[in-house]
């Protein structure tokens, strides 16, 4: 076991049980799971997750479950997703000798649980083995409770959700083997030796096998120890063997688009901008004034109107800062108005809290200090220099992965150059909290 | 036809022929196409770019084709992908009746040429068959050349290059048909009837069936109107058409992964991650002057070792402009430094220019201006003050798509200073270049 040196907050995402580490029992209350009757239970349930790969498809020397996103190796958000999964009792993750130290550093700097190392094969089904081995109590040395489950998941498939791990597991406790599946996107077609098509497959009867699958830990393990070398060595598919061996017939569960896997640098991408788009679901605004008519108001409005697809909330941030401390466990982006102008006091509260939080620790977050002044009053040059404290200050929490700017917020006595300042300020807003680009901290941007 | 109404520049992806729109005739140089002999020619050739679909499984109403990627509909790529390669004599593209509209402001908004429409059909065969009507002689009305080669691409494939066009239509001119393939990411399968593992296939004897695909005009047409009811209602491969109705087994041709097909939204992510990668390719540093120990080869130089995935050009601008016309077909991004200071003249010289080239048509194109101070002579605020007009100049070339903000760069005496502010001017300009986001534009920022 690889425990992690401090506590972490729950991953924003959809989940249908209590947060992460609650405890193994199993909720009284009902599942609200498609497909997963009330009172159904996963039972004791363990994960193998082989990452062993060397990410040769990627074009990139790092192994891509290696590969960061947002400056965090992909496989800790496939630990993330799959340790806030309360029962889910361990989670066995294979790893070439040479990437064994990289490994328990990645689960040591992001407070990773119940996590487990073993020793990866020279292929995927051997290091699979090699993690059933790492639970099965007739191995010497087994530190772990053998399971009556066992999950296999990919670690470059980061966005599975508790949803479909309970229904594979279910599927599999009462059928001993079940996996998910997804649609064909392409037609899969056959090629005769001298490269031309042989025949294509009816799309319709066909479907692809993904990830996650889950098996009786009894089934697959007995599964892999009649195994031939051929099998360990060409096969993929943990169902065929279930099959092969076994003679179960694996259920086959529909499960989302968000299963994918992340396999060429194109998938990359778009993990890295699915995941900024997760984080920068909710904004909060914090003011230090409950005045209805105030600027915070004024632009928690606009910021409604305009940031449809974010959700935006407010709270007033009192001595205490407790209201914070109430929205931290689920938003990364945090807009400050008004905090006492050119006072770094507030500022600092308010970045304390955060820091105290940890919230920082597996996600950039993101803080715009708005600051309002009237251009016809007071010069733009003037209110900046003010505010050239919060250069230092952003530099400083930088390094705590917490990203500060700063917003001059135009405020006009002119109606329409008010409503202007204001849209072009959420157009900001919006762009700080979505890029969350690190090279932008300490910023004065103007509105 | 649809003609554009003006010039464009050529797309900055590899070519390996002539320009977009160089004439129809097939050069003389030999060919460095990979699995292409020299002295092969295309032949006379056409395309047909079923863009029918609904998009359903994008889970957004708006047809995948016509979705957003940095302001432009995805099938601009697409065709522009196409139109580039001048060997491709027409393009078809089938719309649904009530997207025509659109189709058409779309090709006259971007300019693409050689383009023609015709009506979708209820199902995708049923729309490349009228694709095919339209370039066959024996349809009344037709206007266009019927091609000894017809390739058959989807308008959600925007990265298609010329290479793997090239060898899918020179193995369909030897075999009568051709297609694209891909090694299969995940495991096939087959389920029983009630939902379980029937059989897994061998995943080395399959292979996913991609775009583009290519045929004999005569074979194609002849099997579409062979065809029977059953396969345009629910057949998807037309190189299984080919086989069926003209017995020609098709080439198969491996193609580069590029070929992906946009279909979830994690796919239009990555489009625009993968699309913004490659106009951000290139820098183009300008500077008012050749003295080699200016601050913008100081800066150049930075910026080459920092963003080592970047090409660092320069060119001095003269009072013609000329050497910035050279690097314009292949640049999006341009830092000018040490524009004559406070002065917006040399900066309106340079956004005149980059107007003129109409390159902003097809990407935002970003411009930095980076103006030198020295903290301890300069307040900033002063530097600031004098250089507001950046912000209203911001905002007149922001209307025709150029992203223009400025950078104020502490030129400092102390040697560690001026390198810190020499670096973060480079992750500044990384990230604008990266982002182009323009809720940005006409902001000073500081390094």
């Amino acid at each position: 076991m690889e425990p992690g040196p401090c506590s972490r907050p729950a991953e924003p995402g959809h989940s249908v049980s209590g947060p992460a580490g609650a405890g193994s029992a199993f909720p009284e209350s009902p599942l609200s799971v498609a497909g997963a009757e009330p009172g159904d239970r996963p039972g004791i349930v363990a994960a193998v997750l082989p990452a062993g790969g060397c990410g040769e498809r990627m074009g990139v020397r790092t192994p891509k479950q290696f590969c960061r996103v947002l400056e965090r190796p992909l496989i800790s958000y496939t630990l993330q997703a799959m340790e806030r999964v309360f029962w889910i009792k361990d989670i066995v993750v294979t790893v070439t000798r040479e990437n064994m130290e990289a490994m328990r550093n990645i689960i040591q700097r992001y407070g990773h649980k119940r996590i487990s190392l073993a020793e990866a094969g020279a292929t995927r089904h051997r290091s699979i083995f090699n993690g059933l081995k790492a639970l099965a109590e007739d191995q010497p040395d087994c530190k772990l409770t053998k399971p009556e489950v066992v999950i296999i998941h990919d670690a470059v498939r980061p966005f599975v959700e508790e949803d479909i791990l309970l229904r594979v597991v279910l599927a599999a406790k009462e059928h001993g083997a079940a996996g998910a599946i997804r649609p064909l996107v392409s037609t899969v077609i056959s090629p005769s030796a001298d490269g031309h098509l042989d025949h294509s497959l009816d799309r319709a009867k066909h479907r692809a096998s993904e990830m996650p699958q889950a098996f009786l830990f009894d089934v697959i393990y007995e599964a892999y120890q009649q195994c031939s070398d051929f099998d360990l060595e060409f096969g993929t598919e943990c169902l065929q063997l279930a099959l092969k061996y076994c003679h179960r017939k694996a259920k086959l569960v529909e499960g989302p688009p968000a299963l994918w896997k992340v396999t060429y640098k194109q998938d990359l991408c778009a993990a890295e901008a699915m995941i900024k788009e997760k984080i920068s679901q909710e904004i909060c605004v914090v003011m230090n004034t409950k005045d209805e008519e105030s600027v915070g108001h004024l632009l928690e409005e606009v910021l409604r109107k305009e940031l449809n697809c974010m959700k935006v909330t407010s709270t007033v941030m009192d001595h205490t800062g407790g209201d914070i401390r109430n929205v931290i466990e689920q938003c990364y982006s945090f807009i400050c108005v008004n905090v006492v102008s050119s006072d770094s006091q507030e500022t600092r509260k308010l970045l304390r809290i955060l820091e105290e939080s940890s919230l920082s620790l597996l996600y950039p977050v993101v803080v715009v200090l708005v600051h309002c002044f009237d251009s016809t009053l007071v010069p733009l040059a003037q209110k900046m220099e003010s505010l050239v404290w919060i250069r230092g200050l952003a530099k400083e929490v930088k390094e705590r992965n917490i990203l500060l700017s700063g917003l001059l917020l135009n405020y006009s006595q002119d109606e329409q150059k008010l409503q202007e300042s204001l849209g072009q300020s959420a157009a900001i807003i919006a762009a700080l909290v979505k890029e969350r680009n690190s090279a932008l901290v300490g910023q004065l941007l103007v509105a």
